[in-house]
């Protein structure tokens, strides 16, 4: 892969609709899953296997994966909390798995109700069955630079939990600034502490905008030979007018940059603004893209 | 100056202020001005002395500056297109005047009704005026990145603009990129080609915001020594919405950046973000200022 080749991975219909409000048919996810294949995305979360309980934004997310077109170039992606979640998981094509854990015991303890540890050993069980049946798996840390509940987190505490994943056989980390707080110096700061362990290839960087500045922090990661970088169409997810919510940054405001900084993605940003300007149309929502904005006025 | 101090320039109350639809009093905007003293600013944009035949939201700048306290260490600035506006300006106490010019002759043309160079010579006497007044003078030059009109704008152009006002006697020039579509390594372009004849002391960075790229714009204007950035409260200016359109960068993002790559403006990001919240109120606007609602929920 050409150092000028970047990948998105799109995770609008799972991190940003999980956290939306209202709540949308899995007709409808699956029909946006098929429109960002064909704006020319490679990698997609199609939805996650948590209990409705939980997230019902969620449920039908087994409807949302027999339902799209899937060329032998893209790979849907799931989340799967738990054994019980990986075992439907199985029953679709989803090509990658994703477990989920944070830098902050806090945030852990909120969130999935254990310790980073146990969330670890819990994983273990997950990540042996997804690979034993030929599957990637992809493991999230979130909180990588603050937390909602214990403010900073060191770099070394993430270097550590990503090393605990990785141990387990995780095939990707997906570093996560869940609160978007960071700025270009503590990406800079946190990836000192992470890549000479880890080299750059299997790490991501999933950048939240609730501060505004998801863009140069993925400047730094670029910077840095990061080529994965999370996102999701109209930045869904999240309520931008909350401290601390999260909205993910902008597909369309990470492809307008991506374009000028002479990378490559195989993504048409028009194609994907448009698409963001519907979507925030059924969702009856503003549209937080800048890039979305101007490309739509 | 300490190499990590960083000077603001706000310029919400005259380049926010100016395109926005719902008029302000003068009354209000020297409170405002007063409010951006409290909050740490030390140099302010009062407005413009414009015929309000072509710039109604400017009418009465001269009563602003009537009303505004201003302690020693704080300079009011004021855009001044002409020898008569400069005659209005030089009867109160500001501090800086202003000209504008572009990089783009389309643009110029279009906005000043002169080609660039009848503008540089329309100058001359106005700078000559405020100079021997004991006034500085600022020169802005828009449309360094790209114009609505003739696209992308070569850096050598934008150069040669600066230079000749430089020749002039300008003591600062302000790159704006009028339509917020640059991008980093399209600052760092320019730079390149104005740096070396100039040195950064006298340069000052005008983001917009239209594409959301403005604070990693930013970034790549600290990485190459640049230490003035224009920016306004609550991203005041421009429609979000439209294509072209402006929307200066906020000064609560810009704040929010500076703070985390340990750089030191004065100001109280704190209170401008309550400032931006009121003023935002006021207009009945929404606040695009992502740092400033997170800071305000």
């Amino acid at each position: 892969m050409a150092d000028n080749t970047v990948t998105l991975v799109e995770v609008g219909l799972r991190d940003g609709l999980q956290n939306e409000k209202t709540p949308v048919s899995p007709g409808q996810r699956a029909e946006w899953f098929n429109a960002l294949v064909a704006a020319g995305h490679r990698r997609i979360e199609a939805g996650s296997f948590v209990s409705p309980k939980w997230v019902p934004q969620m449920a039908g997310t087994d409807e949302v994966m027999s339902l799209i077109r899937k060329p032998a170039q893209v790979t849907a992606e799931v989340l799967v909390p738990n054994q019980k979640g990986l075992e439907a998981a199985l029953q679709t094509s989803a090509e990658v798995m994703a477990v989920f854990t944070a830098a902050s015991e806090s945030f852990n303890r909120k969130n999935i109700n254990c310790s980073i540890e146990e969330s670890i050993e819990r994983f273990r069980p997950v990540v042996e069955g997804a690979r034993a049946a030929g599957r990637r798996v992809r493991g999230y840390v979130s909180c990588v630079v603050g937390c909602p509940y214990e403010g900073r987190i060191q770099p070394s505490q993430v270097a550590h939990v990503t090393q605990r994943l990785l141990d387990l056989g995780v095939d990707e980390i997906s570093l996560g600034d869940t609160i978007g707080v960071a700025r270009p110096r503590e990406i800079h700061a946190l990836l000192d502490a992470i890549i000479p362990d880890t080299g750059t290839d299997i790490l991501a960087l999933h950048c939240h905008d609730t501060y505004g500045q998801a863009i140069a922090n993925i400047t730094a990661g670029l910077e840095r030979g990061i080529r994965i970088f999370d996102s999701a169409v109209a930045g869904l997810g999240g309520c931008p007018y909350a401290r601390g919510a999260t909205g993910n940054v902008a597909t369309e405001d990470v492809l307008y940059l991506l374009e000028g900084e002479g990378f490559e993605t195989g993504v048409n940003l028009q194609h994907v603004a448009e698409l963001g300007a519907s979507i925030c149309n059924v969702l009856a929502r503003d549209n937080p893209s800048r890039t979305g904005k101007a490309l739509t006025a």
